[in-house]
């Protein structure tokens, strides 16, 4: 059965050991132009047919040029093969220039022993309440293709949206793909992009990442992932955002941190 | 006038275009091999000099196996150099084995504009109180080169050195070279790794960094740094780490994020 997120990362190995992918105009950023993390997402998948371990444990991206709809090549090498864990880089090429790099470790988190802590809060539910709704339902937003592959639900609809930022540039809200696909581990590289930078929340308009770490926790249970985001610091026109991404049984799946340039 | 830490993350371009460097003794973690961020920073050293702009703003590590006093080569590439901003690659090798891998943005925080919020919590102080101390004044740690290199303040013992870990896996420190160097964004890049990991106040032993991402966000002023550190989650034998840096006139200079895993 066929996921349009799984059709639209496929990527295909050439005679010469790079891949062939295509960015298609399904997972558009607000922007209009395709979503950073659908990019990385790509070269993710190019990455793990050259790693011996099968999950992403750490991604590390820095986002030189945006993505366009239409072929994209990909580039591979591999850093380095332990016994548990393996690293190596994945560049993702358009018309001949790089438009993201990332390096990434990867691992058997199955197989992953040692002591569980859980230091930081639990996010307040971690399955939408009955009074939960869908921010985006009424707005019209032209070209933001991400909304018609995606589910959103809030219990409060953003100030923003509603032209009064809050103030608090916070925000927490569930996601799932609207065809019903489960989250996976390669979709937790996605998601932590798919939402609305909180930054909005302060009185700005949009955001532009420029590098991206995700660290992939455990395998996502089946079901609705709750995001939960935080800027700190805004300084110089750059901030951090933070978040935690965690699944439909309460456990912690990922935690992002990018570095974003307000225009 | 020759600072240590400038002498010891020399390097020297060789007609091939790769770095040559030496790794000293005088670094030494508590493990008593060299800290992983002083062979970043030699790595930035030399990457440095192929980046048309002055600032590190962004360094992503992967630690891909031990360094070891001794030679060390350094070989560069340049990603992508834009207008504002450019990013390159670092790769630090001993004995034909790459060692660390770092991929790194430049800019001129100089010329950086744009707002500025700070939204999170000032440390309680920049500067150490008189009643503050050495928490490691009175510890035999033979091999532990860096603590004559560094000077820390606390104004409380770590509950793990007197045998009792706290159970908050968290800190705050004051740390600046011994010889009287002043922090620059370089010596940031460095100082996230030179605190214990607060891991150690829950029970742990010891922890080795798999990758590390450290946003530089302003120059630091001379003087004591304020380094606040603290783990959210341990799952599965691994921990994130954030970390803030603070210079001496109460602003935020860095923000570093690991991932670690326990023996």
């Amino acid at each position: 059965m066929g996921y349009l997120f799984d059709a639209d990362t496929e990527v295909t190995r050439r005679a010469d050991g790079a891949y062939d992918a295509e960015i298609s105009d399904r997972w558009h950023a607000l922007s209009g132009a395709p979503l950073g993390s659908y990019g990385l997402t790509i070269g993710l998948r190019a990455l793990a047919h050259e790693m011996p371990f099968p999950h992403p444990l750490s991604v590390s991206a820095y986002f030189l040029r945006p993505t366009q709809v239409g072929p994209a090549q990909v580039r591979t090498e591999v850093a380095r093969i332990g016994r548990r864990m393996a690293t190596g880089q994945t560049s993702l090429f358009q018309s001949g220039k790089e438009r993201l790099r990332a390096v990434a470790t990867y691992t058997n988190l199955d197989k992953a022993d040692g002591g569980t802590q859980l230091l930081g809060h639990l996010p307040r539910s971690t399955t939408p309440p009955d009074t939960a709704f869908d921010p985006l339902d009424d707005v019209p937003l032209p070209g933001f293709s991400l909304l018609d592959r995606l589910d959103f639900r809030v219990t409060e609809p953003p100030g923003w949206l509603q032209g009064k930022p809050s103030g608090d540039p916070a925000c927490q809200q569930w996601v799932r793909f609207a065809d019903g696909r489960d989250p996976d581990l390669l979709s937790l590289a996605f998601f932590w992009d798919a939402l609305a930078p909180v930054v909005l929340e302060v009185g700005e308009t949009m955001s532009t990442t420029l590098e991206a770490t995700i660290y992939l926790r455990r395998r996502p249970a089946p079901g609705w992932l709750t995001c939960r985001a935080r800027t700190r610091y805004l300084t110089g026109g750059l901030h951090e955002e933070d978040m935690e991404i965690w699944d439909s049984t309460d456990k912690l799946v990922a935690q992002s941190r990018q570095l974003a340039l307000l225009p």
